[in-house]
């Protein structure tokens, strides 16, 4: 029969593709001949693009962008596989945290344009679907850079167009959507996000994910304040209210921003990904399913890889095991949630070095084990 | 069907009995009804008496001995639960090196006449077998303690005793065992020795073990030339040549005087184990072995608890899982050695600490992750 291996990356080591390849050959250690089928999973964030490419056969296109602070930087999107009709984007890849260096960050300059001319670039391959993934962002300017890199225009009281970043959002007086790019009126828009923060207030985009950006005290104020009047103001010329929307805080607003210009429609990642590799169908006949990720703890409970796996096998009474470089919860609670059995990677106790450097290796391991187990279990009698 | 697990201890952190019952407490969350047999094993090192004592329902007898320099111990050893007529003595509960503070360690000095005394207290209790461990031993007076204190008279060349230790064997010239204790004539006595070295020369007891009981190289020296002396005067009174016999170097040569004095018979640890749990009959109709032991490597292959235990499984064709803290070498090893797969109990990247404090924990969650999926596997369809 048929075992489905779906796992996340094991970030900072392997990616999703690269877990599927040595669970896989594990696997075969005992089952040489066993219908195996890889879908590396994803979770919205660093490696969804990736994953999403592995797992359909799609292609990577490179494209040079808008950085945070203005500068070129090269980012990339994923067309996959399925007829190219679906573009996939990390936000990260044009307006990441990890594009501007520690010293230079400052959300009150920091823009999304990068990530508008990514979605940009997406539309020129007529897809039909946008995927856009946006963890991991150097930004707090709610959307207005990808906004105005799509055509809005975002002006001052004399007319003229405000400045780039979160810190120019109170000089903005009105907004012109008529010159935005019409093809996306006929684009589906899906943002992976994880997150329930509004835009505005003590759980907003500005204080509680400003800070990792480089905001101050008083930036944070400052921020706060510029996204309650930017969203007054769309609410005023866009007849959208997307201050209190859960996930509209995400990404430094951008997700209030791609729900009021692009209508974009918030979602749990994993969901996404379920969707976008057509994983219901491929589990649904399946013997077993093996996913797993870097790490599995009560973080990974509240919405990532693992869990939106075993919730799909489920549906179809398909048992599911999971690989782990960190095991930090008790396994009952994996129980619950559709895990049948998690088991660790590492062989012992080892330096993290070793856990990273060998990981490829360890899952391998681990994987044949389990096999290896499988196939005695097959053989004999338990009651 | 009946599953039979026989883990060895986790050094330093769970007895066998101990690791026996996490298993066993995992493995029910998916078997509540499975018939379990739990045989606590050993190596005939550290923890063998207790291990012992605890697959056979046998007990514990306390008695105070002669320590390695001559001071009073408090010491044990077991006696079975099958009818006590077999005790088991572990000498470093008598003579052992953890008994000796570092800056008292002197090979010259130190006796085995405390394992002597626990070899007569065994023989107060009308045992017919006399199973001895000789791991971790502070002497290196090739059992001339022992002997004496058994009856054995080692006199020098006025017919006077000569002094305790290995610095005191060059008096030597002849050797009484007239007034032996006559009852060790009706005694089988076994002794496990995992280890083939000689009793002199440059792999012998007082070169390779010599040095880590405190010996400088010229008491190294001194060490040697003493129990090339002592085999010489054996060979003369009691015609036996031991010099040369593999395992005579055991324990600063307790192992030569084991065979010289006690007609003993040296075996591998493990296998001795295996007889006196009466191993073979539990294990022949069993579904499944689980064994483990706190590190499996290269050393294991060679002759420990896991390896045994899974050579005799093999017999019966019984699969056998391992679980161990610590998998250092390639599972393909153990595979060729009968163990058909190898899990850590090691949740991710954790300190030492964590490892020993939450053992029977991490143990239990291995043993219940192997369960269900043995659960799983049953109920579905592999190729």
């Amino acid at each position: 029969m048929k075992v489905v291996i779906a796992p996340d990356s094991f970030k900072e080591s392997l990616t999703a593709i690269q877990v599927a390849d040595s669970i896989e050959k594990g696997f075969r250690t005992s089952f040489p001949d066993e219908d195996i089928v890889k879908i590396p999973m994803a979770d919205g964030g660093e490696g969804t693009v990736k994953s999403l490419v592995d797992a359909t056969n799609g292609t990577i296109v490179e494209k040079t962008v808008t950085g945070p602070l203005g500068e070129p930087v090269q980012a990339f999107f994923g067309l996959l596989g399925n007829g190219g009709k679906t573009a996939v984007i990390e936000m990260a890849a044009a307006s990441g945290l990890h594009l501007v260096p520690a010293d230079k960050r400052n959300p009150l300059v920091t823009t999304t344009r990068g990530t508008g001319e990514l979605i940009s670039a997406a539309l020129e391959q007529d897809v039909e679907k946008i995927i856009i993934g946006i963890g991991g962002s150097a930004t707090n300017d709610g959307g207005a850079g990808m906004a105005r890199a799509l055509g809005a225009k975002l002006l001052d009281e004399k007319g003229s167009e405000i400045g780039e970043g979160g810190g120019s959002l109170d000089e903005l007086a009105s907004i012109d959507v008529s010159g935005m790019d019409p093809r996306l009126k006929l684009v589906k828009i899906e943002v992976a996000c994880d997150v329930v923060n509004p835009l505005t207030g003590e759980k907003g985009a500005s204080a509680i994910f400003g800070p990792q950006k480089g905001a101050t005290p008083e930036m944070v104020s400052r921020l706060d304040k510029n996204l309650s009047h930017y969203a007054r103001i769309i609410e005023k010329d866009l007849g959208k209210s997307i201050g209190e929307v859960p996930g509209s805080g995400a990404a430094g607003g951008l997700g209030g921003g791609l729900l009021a210009f692009l209508s974009a429609e918030l979602k749990r990642g994993i969901d996404i990904i379920i969707e976008a590799t057509n994983f219901r169908e491929l589990v649904k006949d399946a013997s077993l399913v093996i996913t797993g990720e870097g790490k599995i703890d009560s973080q990974t409970i509240s919405g990532k890889t693992p869990i939106g796996v075993a919730k799909t096998a489920k549906q179809y009474g398909v048992p599911v095991l999971a690989l782990a470089g960190n095991v930090a919860s008790d396994f009952e609670i994996f129980r619950e949630h559709g895990i049948d059995a998690v088991f660790s990677i590492v062989p012992g106790v080892i330096p993290l070095s070793d856990a990273f450097e060998y990981a490829a290796e360890y899952v391998e391991r681990a994987a044949a084990n389990i096999a290896s187990l499988i196939r005695i279990a097959k053989g004999k009698d338990f009651s």
